[in-house]
């Protein structure tokens, strides 16, 4: 499970401006008629497996109440924002492991700093474009007049298919089509093929952006996962989330907030600097993951470095 | 907690086209990504209290998986329609008291034929327009050229001020300003105030409608609750969903379907029984219910029937 | 056709911040992507009838063109906002009457202060609910805490079926059942029936609303038209814009904005004077419109006010 | 201009299913809302410059009302689609040249059978990713079990940075970048920039996709954007509609059609070849348009062919 607490978890009460996308919806992520309507997101998020989002939603609600952050003047944290993909390939999804202590824990041990990644929190038994996929990230630095901003994004990346994985746009996916293909001794307890699967991202800036373009923020991640390979295919839950963390003072009860926008003309960096951390999460992820073997002895095989360099030589993007 | 089987409890698999609209967003109803992009709603709709969302989620999940109606070649369930409404008004809802039992309960007791209002099911500790809400039903009767069809709706209807319930177009709430207002001995451990709430509309229908179709449906459901005195108040989840029992072979994995679709020329009637259907079930659940003491004595009072019959006999809305 | 400034026609280029929503779709409003994607109305607003759409939008961008509105360093005004109703069973709207000269008058002539109401402008040839339409206007002023707000409303009312006229909630529309209905000597050149039609609706506010606000201001104008008896119908398109003239500095090319955004949880009071000034200002539209013969010798008949003041009297609205 | 029509010109009126979606709105396709409500495609569809929306819009509206497509019995023709992308650099724009016997004209040259691509239509003056752009078709030809669907794309082209041109995964843009960059004697009456611009996609399908289904198809379109180099910039109106040719009588006013669906789960291959005939229009637009002076001897440099293939060799992407 992965838990992304928008200002640090230490900062209480104090929600960010947020909006969201789905390119293809067979996925789930609670919370998000709130978001719409509100322009604010007012819970950590947790991304955990697609069997889970009931007890993670319950376990986080129970942690506001019995924690600190919770007061008899506060009704905010009443829609946890609460993510999934699905790893019933390598997991014993349907065991139902996931349990409020995991959610504690996951709590309890999320920090500032560098983000671990490949298989590890939610990402851990994920697959991807045909190889090991798992936890991303990455970000861009933007100069805009004086300002600079950054644009970060999270992936849990459990997506598309072998054929398409372009890296760099070399079309590693074919070239590499004879590798050891992720092994299936016993199918999951579902219908779902290779292939299948899901991206849930998270896209985070300091640049001070309103609801309504937050969602064209959101809006433009399909765009890295194109690019990648993928193709919003009809078994993906690809449901997106962008928030910004400037305008600390935003949200207010009793009065008029003062806010900064930044102006329409000057947007269209943060736009790249999206879809390039997205492509790159995405990338980082499948570097990141190591091979696994999960339920059944059922195995997905890591991205193999040696022939990825191979291949990007082949195709002039790296120096032979 | 209120159990809605689509096609009925012992119709196992058997999607439904459908489509979802919110009002207001304050609330949660799970499960609307996949919904809004299949065209299809896949399990039961649960509509229980804010706090039991993820336990009644996980709940559902879970008895798919241990009754027949799951099977290796099915992954349908995985997105469970789960909503809700605030009652901590009158219930501990920070006791967090609905468990996994309480669901197999509503599951096994849910049954085809005329339905409970008032004080009932999820609709237990429901409040609206200032007296006792609840679970409230309505349905009508279209003849449409040779076709006849039905329109339902049922409501968990716990929305709005006292001073804009409007009974036939009789202003009762500010008529009965007097009557005892609901009584809080101690405030629910939440900032929430009186006149906060939600609802949560599910409106049925045999008529033949495509998905977006359903969508002009649930955008309708507003028309209803506006007559009767809802604002889609800040502090509300107004969230719709319709769906069409029409096109039993609609869902098909490995072929084509053909289906019914009608004529948005002859869509009108249904529009009009909806908002009616819709007007009618928020004043049953309200007539149907009683007056109730809850947490710390905290009291919500029915709606007094002799003096709403008064009220309304002032107004020449029925025979003095 | 009527012209609409939203800071009034001598402050030129001026953007304000607005969003939209659609009941039913069967309409046009130009522009509408822009104001979708950027949160802003950066021209005037026109409307006119469904026939000439396109040659108002034509005439209001060569308007900008050749008036010192428009420099080199502008595109501003590239999506003008031009909405329509249908007026042909009055109006030889076939006979494509409206040119370029018609939206100058329109524009040369707009003024501020009091709005004339009735059979003026684009609400001409309207009809309502039975009787004659056209435009009308509304507004409440609110005080939240210290701050005193305006919310109005203008509409082309041209919509619905006269069986569900609803006045102060006294069902009118069967009252006066056999009062005149409009005569149809020939019938309008499509197959347009009586009780179909539409309705614009823009809300003004000066209170400090983001684009994502005004959405939601938007979403509740349909609360006001259900109130007096619109239900959405097939014929009908029924497009809203709600902008807010506060943040006179929103709008900016090279450098962030700052701007003043209400509390959400302050929000409710302009839902509610927003439902009331759009219920208002479509009774105020047939209250002042006079009965017009117009093509064919079709006639559409004025509400008449002393029957509807003896049905106000019947159900005890207003004193006998 | 470009004219569509959805089953041919000879095919009156017959509707089709169709849906549209919007990456970024800084653009305008009349028409969208009752496409939206409907589910239905009216009309044909209009693809011409920003500043002759109306003149178009109008039109082709009076000329549905001069021939036999148009009778008493219909009011179909009512909401004309017309969009646009701006050729301001190439063509005085703001001459306002295009006029109704253009529209006429382009309906009257419309054909079946092979499309012209580059500097043609409504693509004439375009520029695309530091490129002449233009008009560009593609088509793919899908089997799923026994039947064959097409898709194929149209693009009015004119959107992009020459920095993020990739064709095939090769960064063209980059490698080209000393190559002729489009030369502007005399600024363009506004204030747009290089690099500013947009797409209009249609997407036309024979495999039978209901309205939802067709929305889905439309909101991949941004993935072939994507992968070419489109950002959906701020200055960009990258608006795009689908439609489907089957279910030829879908279509009814006085009784209910019978119609096919695609199942979902067979649905990936459509998304799939929607986004490579996506790809490939905005490619071959490019490669299809010649060099074009313009307005003030503003010109536009086509893609270099020689250029371009020792590129790809470079890059290893065609044999050497």
């Amino acid at each position: 499970m992965t838990a992304i607490f928008p200002r640090g978890k230490a900062k209480k009460f104090s929600p960010v401006y947020a909006n969201w996308y789905s390119l293809n919806g067979n996925g789930e992520m609670t919370g998000t008629t709130w978001v719409t309507e509100s322009g604010f997101l007012e819970t950590p998020i947790m991304i955990t497996n697609t069997n889970s989002v009931g007890e993670v939603r319950q376990a986080v609600l129970k942690w506001f109440v019995d924690t600190d952050w919770y007061s008899g003047e506060n009704w905010w944290y009443t829609y946890p924002v609460v993510a999934e993909t699905y790893d019933g390939f390598l997991n014993d999804i349907y065991g139902f492991h996931v349990k409020e202590k995991h959610v504690l824990e996951a709590i309890e041990n999320s920090s500032s700093g560098k983000i671990a990644e490949g298989n590890v929190g939610g990402g851990t038994g994920m697959m991807c474009l045909g190889f090991k996929g798992g936890t991303g990230t990455s970000s861009r630095v933007i100069k805009i007049k004086e300002a600079t901003y950054t644009v970060g994004a999270i992936v849990q990346s459990n997506f598309g298919a072998k054929r398409n994985l372009s890296i760099a746009g070399v079309p590693v996916g074919i070239e590499l089509k004879d590798t050891l293909n992720s092994k299936f001794n016993a199918p999951p307890k579902s219908r779902r093929q290779e292939g299948d699967g899901s991206i849930i991202v998270i896209v985070a800036t300091d640049a001070p952006l309103l609801p309504h373009q937050l969602k064209r923020i959101a809006q433009r991640i399909p765009l890295g996962i194109g690019i990648v390979g993928g193709r919003g295919s009809n078994g993906s839950g690809d449901i997106f989330l962008a928030f910004s963390t400037a305008n600390e003072n935003a949200f207010n009860r009793d009065e008029t907030s003062t806010v900064k926008s930044m102006s329409n003309d000057q947007i269209t960096p943060i736009f790249e600097a999206t879809v390039q951390a997205v492509e790159e999460a995405i990338i980082n992820a499948m570097v990141a993951a190591e091979t696994m073997e999960g339920i059944n002895g059922n195995t997905a095989y890591a991205l193999p470095h040696d022939l990825l360099i191979k291949t990007l030589k082949k195709y002039n993007r790296i120096k032979k």
